[in-house]
């Protein structure tokens, strides 16, 4: 059957069997011929010889104005690592019709459960009385409690709203938090219309007693939160950092964790992975995570479950619903950079 | 203003400061005549002195039929440690129309929170991250969440369907979980209305991922959760004792821990403080808590919120609506041990 | 088998029939020896001859203190009118220990969902614009809609918060209404538990762009919102009366409506059937429904689910969790009428 | 300042007026040069005068590719309308770059809280027994609910799920109602995470007590409901027709309602104003709305909210985050008809 589309599948550093579970991968099949590279990048000659014909792309192949001029066919880009980088030409994309995807999205869920946990284990204290406990100095009663607060009801900041942020507030409805959002990308009706107020960063930080950190790095704001804005955080204040660790000045971050003036949690270092001397890995008040929130098989799963529906759409002649659409403007900006592995 | 009503506050285990936060101490203060004995138990002679002249009675008093029946202006008495204890004469009490009352519930969310933190912490592996971390040792990429699973969506069990595993219930609604429920004291109709399904102890051991006992401690259910229950669990399963000691065999549940096939978290042990080189303090898979999880400051305040609330009902004629009564029946099965201190 | 238990049932204006279900029927079958009078009230004869060995009642049976006394053996009293009726001496019964029950929210998710649609219809214009169209005066565009407004996020306002108000609250959740209350016979902690605001009537009547009204009549509430009270609400205010009639002035009801200050809707009359010339058939801006938005089958099978899972508790030693129980006090002061049939 | 943005403004049918509150009229002004035609469209040589230096075109002005190519400043094209229709070539709009957008979601809000009630008015008889009872012909008791079925907890089917399904879907969350839902734009993933069964087109008519029609007419659907799929419903079923008359046989419609089989409502009709004598005026179990469920006001400034919101991240060079963006592929099959005022 010459016609069935062909598919390009090249998305190192994923695989395809970590992505998509049997069910979806056969979904995958069923769409059009696959070709594809794992373990490493399809190599260029390929790549050459098969865009003429290719319909949907997979991965994270160069894709410069050159080659998008090879592929009239060509439909939808896929990027599975899941954070648009500077490999495609994205407005020469655009200018062709050709849809460039990711399902960003995958990881909400896995890392705003944790966060959530993380949040109630600062408040509470859970991870340091399993600790006390576990040295014989855990106190009983009214003692056992002293510093700790109840989550239900505290006050929360969000800095950041996207998949993560909006994933994370919806957990917190039933434990009635007022939530203040800070996120310079959205009107404040969007904010509003999850049970959120809009605020500036410094009053997000000043009058929230958690603050989750979700947000990208781009180039306008890395380091945004520095000695400053952690001076402004209320005493006892719990910071959960669990974007990435560039939007912190990180010395900053780690002397307000030491000084006993707030609490936090961290799932990301600037350097990773942690040196073993490193002393962040002493640090009291820090609750740490070795960027690991993320990185679930079923947050994997979804980015093939996810690629895969839209795909079939794109197939049928109809718009993509799952994955989030790469606005060149904003794909310029972000500086995340590439995932060493899975 | 000689008619206003006499009410005894004899609160130990608690004091009047601990339970009352100020503008409830207010409105308790504007409800009567206050006795108030705090540090120690009201002298017997005093209660004797005043019980023909008292309405209320905060505390936990003994209150034989002797005492009952020098009491003939008597409408409440309030348990304010939150455990009906063999303390009164129930049926006599009922037989003349005193209300009961404890305000149960008031520790429900301070447990229902850690609660739900702490099986995301066995679902995610937090705890233990964190462990590894400060001792080098932590992994990176996938490796870092072998073992781990999806808290949203994973089946859950419930064991005990009172204030606290309601409360939980209510904070699992956004994670989606499918819910069952053992609980022989409520029809099937309650469990339902609360989205989940009743079902008998061995099918909701056996089918849940995740396991909470919120059980009360009976003169028939002592040590009902043993060997053969744990063997019905499903390997990797995450079992959280939030209650009482005394439900499981705890011999019984450290082994099944001990052996991996089960991952636990603990509030409670067979005796507390717990011994300095108890080996339970070394178990690996278990998250260990020193029965801190209810006794918060915010829980306290509950405990007069409520009371006092419902005293100023009764003052008016109306029926309580915030505290539990005492049913004579259940109160003569009950075994909690009373609190030692606050 | 001479010692199961003996349940007498005696439910006029209802029948067995109307209130169970077969598997209902059946779980009542099983659980003792049924002595049924339907149809008609038991004979009193028959009465005095069983109630030494009865030890549930089901019905209105006329229970003084007499009776009381030959019914050694009585653990349980059903009203299954829903209505706490004169008919028993409830501090002799509670003297006894007898719970006296009554499932009185049976009927709460059809008035609830009921008062939500008629609440829409007003602030939306439904019924009037079928009758506009039905009589060919409708209007298009936006003259379609004068006068309608937005019932999502308007101010609501709800007159007692018993099983009706409750529910009904609960309906609102998607809607973002902000909720005020008035019920004097709560505390405000009750109040806030529900996401509403305590508020007094007067606060309420004035602020809500739509005001629900579930109170039950009493000894002192009768007609207490009247001619000043309709006066405090907003021009435009929609006015639901969804409990009894009694709790309104009837003729200063539908002066406020005739005037156009106001637009309601109401399930109950002062005499029904309502006669076939009153007036109140023709006014305008007042959605009429005769006595209907309860009387529901499955309302009414709610009555038999709750008595026959509270009796199957009480025969196991277990207190009811379904039914409310009367309380004396309050038994006295409440003034519903009997319902006439069903 | 000859810098700031020019902004195009010719909303025919709209006025900024009807989408614009005060306060958002002023954000607008606040983002350029307005030049604005009301009340009738801008005239062809003043379009084309200032497209070279418009930076923003709110309405629905004719842009074929030679009006495009003369506007190289142009980064946005907001359809007010809310319906795309055939005036822009999409094709080439998205070869420059040039988001088409539409705030389509303006009227969901409007429509869905009245499609709820309509439905609950189906199900319980609201408007019939308002009907019967200013006729007289009112019942009683039992009798008066003959026919009517519980909302709360029946099968609902949702054809179609784009902005007006979701939203009726979370209004329906308090309900209980298990819901299917037929979209063949849809992957099924996206209608189970509103917690909702996708399915056939014929299993959603055949297992649905209660049907919402919300899809929108394209090439492909006029007319897709028919006798066929009117019988495959079930008897006594609710049919609610709330998008465009021309997604059902209308015939074929009414023939199943005036047959009794089904109930319905419905607030569109194949031509309106719906004549005087039109035999539809007549029908019974039919709810007649004349077109005018979302047209509020209401609905009508939230067209301006969101294209306000839009035209501030555009003018910012961030990305829409409230319209919808055209699709070019889809705008070509959809086929409403423009909107004959307001």
């Amino acid at each position: 059957m010459p016609d069935r589309p062909l598919i390009l599948i090249d998305p190192l550093p994923r695989t395809l069997d970590v992505i998509c579970e049997p069910d979806v991968r056969k979904r995958l099949e069923a769409l059009g011929r696959l070709v594809i590279s794992e373990g490493k990048p399809m190599a260029d000659a390929e790549v050459d010889r098969l865009l003429p014909e290719a319909e949907i792309l997979i991965g994270q192949t160069a894709m410069p104005k050159a080659r998008l001029d090879r592929a009239p066919k060509l439909r939808a880009i896929f990027n599975v690592e899941t954070n648009f980088l500077p490999n495609i030409d994205y407005r020469e994309a655009q200018a062709r019709g050709i849809w460039v995807l990711s399902p960003t999205s995958s990881f909400a869920a896995a890392v705003a459960e944790s966060s959530l946990a993380m949040a109630i284990d600062l408040a509470r204290g859970i991870t340091a009385a399993d600790r006390a406990m576990r040295s014989g100095t855990e106190l009983y009663g009214l003692a056992a409690n002293e510093g700790s607060f109840m989550f239900a009801g505290a006050s929360v900041g969000i800095v950041g709203f996207g998949d993560l942020g909006r994933q994370l507030r919806a957990l917190l409805v039933p434990f009635r938090n007022p939530v203040k959002v800070y996120d310079p990308w959205l009107p404040a009706d969007v904010i509003r219309a999850a049970d959120a107020e809009p605020a500036s960063l410094d009053e997000v930080l000043a009058t929230s007693r958690v603050i989750f950190v979700f947000a990208s790095v781009t180039t306008e704001n890395q380091g945004f939160i520095g000695q400053r804005e952690f001076g402004l955080m209320q005493p006892g204040a719990c910071f959960l950092l669990m974007s990435r660790a560039a939007v912190v000045d990180f010395p900053a971050f780690l002397d307000a964790v030491r000084s006993g003036r707030i609490r936090a949690a961290t799932d990301v270092f600037p350097i990773e992975p942690v040196a073993k001397d490193d002393p962040v890995r002493k640090v009291e008040n820090l609750l740490l995570s070795a960027h690991r929130t993320g990185g679930m098989k079923a947050a994997l799963h979804q980015i093939g479950r996810m690629t895969v529906a839209d795909a079939e759409l794109i197939l049928k002649g109809l718009p993509p619903v799952m994955c989030r659409r790469a606005d060149p403007a904003i794909a310029a900006r972000l500086r995340s950079m590439p995932v060493a592995s899975t």
